[in-house]
């Protein structure tokens, strides 16, 4: 039968990221395509100690429903964490996600009419592009080099775009390039989202894990005048089966974000919720973001290692001083989708990089993750994928 | 500051309904306004048991990310329930939702334009209306009677609004009402929907719990033509503190679900999903839905002589077979809101009908849940709220 279906609906049932993603979950493929945390690293004892002690001493609650904003034990987590970011608020401006998708998907309901613009760095986490979609926007790309978003740009796309409603932003070890927003260009953003009255979505998911330089403040600790909205999430610096994300705003504003919440799914999982807070009460997170950094680090430094030695010359790629995605751009290369397909063929997946793009896309581009991938996989896959990259080049590597 | 919201979000900071149940969770307020399964049955040494076997066998995969669609173990524990409801399908029929909130949400969110029509009974879900409302449709609301929607009033309305996308349905046990509608009215209901060509969301959180009657097959049993999207959840015979709801429809449908469902909050809590599962598989389920079954029966026996007894002359009942709900109409009472505020200046709450109508409210209505109720507490409530409608009443009862 025919469906009538809203405006909202993509018309086509094509997803290319998500047959990209089911092609690298082949058990053949090495898998770089993915944005998945080690998960021998989960802390399943932990979690499990967590668990019966949650059962035992708080059953009903954690079985029953519980309130929109989110259980109270789990919000005073969080803002202890958020002292880290520079964030010194109360628990009355956080509220609990299903993860920071959700918070994505609600900030984009509550601001965006059909035709509003949203400005996002170029390129940007491909999710929140479909997300902004589905409730009628349209976007606006602002150019980034290796110290995160041009201001120069993102002043020129307020000025073009007045029915700008939202500036999204992953300022630190962005997905997918890897790259920090500096801390001048951060100062920058928030006077340019006051002076435009735009509000400013920062998400945070990747910050906590860092190996190099400076830990930068977050954009909401440098606003004043209440146009940043923070979101964080447990995913990457704890576990992502357990959906919890949180949302950091005014008091007046978290209250319209919890009407919406509870029209979307009433409150986020009671039992995991309380798992998480008693997980956080137990153990020092610190420790485990300690193991996973240094992890990914080793990992990431195989990788550019790799990458140095095997791809051809000229191949670009970003520098992160933490998180989880390095960013290629391999010149003389037409179309991204050749190169998956290239790596495919030597059972490698990457993310090439067009759905990235809010514009026009850099063809030759692709993301790899590096945290997911066991350290004797990185360097063969790597291999395989320089093959790969020798295929697709119209253009010869520089001698 | 003032936040540019989109249309989406409602123009007032107020919410009756969330004031109503902040004053009902008052400790010296006897509450007969929720819907909230009885915390004294939660089944927590078994899920207690479930969640150290999901650990200790797949601890990575219970905190790992997981598919859009749901734990294929889940899906497969689903369908033996649809079993039950008459519902022969298989596992790429079945979508995980987090709570059947988030099927309404994702539903709505699919099929509703701008000025769209959705058809629901008259009361209905209260908290169904809002999410509707916030994607810009309007209600048409369908008188009922103690044997559900009136069909004829179906039809009518199905012919004056060309453009209904969706009719909503409680058929069994209904939130807020307790009525069941007959086999009779679902094969016509299912017949109007293929004839108007319109998709019928059926919501059924209650039907497992019966004492009385016989079951009647679901609506999705007696759809031959795709008209029919079934949802489900595991709050009322399980646990609502796990997100845990269901939505079954035909697979090239459910792929649109999964898409928007992965937009949203990109799949339900993992860890959840694995426990509940492993609870089924281990448990009887149909051992648990007794014990419930059993004692709200009990409850509700008490609930309605204690009304019956202290009640003013010419009050009038539903007179459920399950669920958790009675619907009580009292003559002369001009506003449901004066009969909540003298209740709660005695100590007790009941949900004032008026939120629960599409369309015009009928006065002297409220809703009365009887599962959350120790039964110590149901008669004295009951006394309390008799005194409360001598109160109100403008017409004296009839001798």
């Amino acid at each position: 039968m025919n469906y009538k279906f809203s405006n909202r609906v993509p018309k086509t049932d094509t997803d290319p990221v998500g047959d990209i993603l089911k092609a690298a979950a082949d058990p053949k493929v090495t898998s770089f395509a993915g944005g998945l945390p080690a998960p021998e690293l989960f802390p399943v004892a932990q979690v499990q100690a967590a668990a019966d002690k949650v059962l035992k001493e708080k059953g009903a609650a954690a079985l029953q429903y519980s309130s929109a904003q989110g259980v109270p034990e789990l919000r005073n987590v969080i803002l202890k964490r958020l002292e880290v970011e520079g964030i010194h608020t109360t628990a009355d401006h956080v509220m609990i996600a299903t993860g920071s998708q959700q918070s994505i998907d609600l900030t984009a309901k509550m601001f965006l009419d059909e035709g509003s613009a949203v400005i996002v760095e170029d390129p940007t986490y491909l999710t929140a592009v479909d997300v902004f979609r589905s409730y009628g926007a349209h976007f606006v790309g602002v150019d980034m080099d290796e110290d995160g978003m041009k201001m120069d740009s993102l002043e020129e796309a307020l000025k073009n775009n007045p029915d700008t409603r939202l500036i999204y932003t992953v300022p630190t070890f962005q997905n997918p390039t890897g790259r920090t927003m500096t801390l001048e260009r951060r100062k920058k953003l928030v006077e340019l989202a006051d002076k435009y009255d735009v509000m400013v979505l920062e998400d945070n998911p990747y910050g906590a894990i860092r190996w190099a330089g400076k830990n930068l403040p977050s954009l909401k600790s440098l606003d004043k005048t209440g146009h940043v909205i923070y979101m964080g999430t447990m995913s990457k610096i704890f576990a992502p089966g357990l959906r919890i994300g949180w949302v950091v705003a005014e008091p007046k504003l978290l209250k319209k974000y919890t009407m919406m919440k509870q029209s979307a799914d009433l409150h986020t999982d009671s039992f995991s919720q309380y798992v998480c807070a008693q997980y956080f009460t137990d153990n020092d997170i610190n420790d485990h973001i300690e193991k996973i950094t240094a992890l990914y680090h080793k990992r990431e430094q195989l990788m550019m290692d790799a990458i140095d030695k095997y791809f051809p010359k000229g191949v670009k790629h970003s520098n992160p001083e933490g998180g989880m995605f390095l960013w290629v751009t391999v010149p003389g290369v037409k179309s991204s989708q050749d190169l998956f397909d290239a790596a495919l063929k030597r059972n490698v997946a990457v993310v090439p990089g067009d759905p990235f793009y809010g514009n026009q896309p850099e063809p030759g581009t692709f993301r790899m993750n590096y945290s997911n991938t066991p350290e004797d996989g990185i360097v063969d896959g790597v291999k395989e994928l320089a093959a790969a990259l020798d295929e697709v080049m119209t253009v010869p590597a520089p001698k």
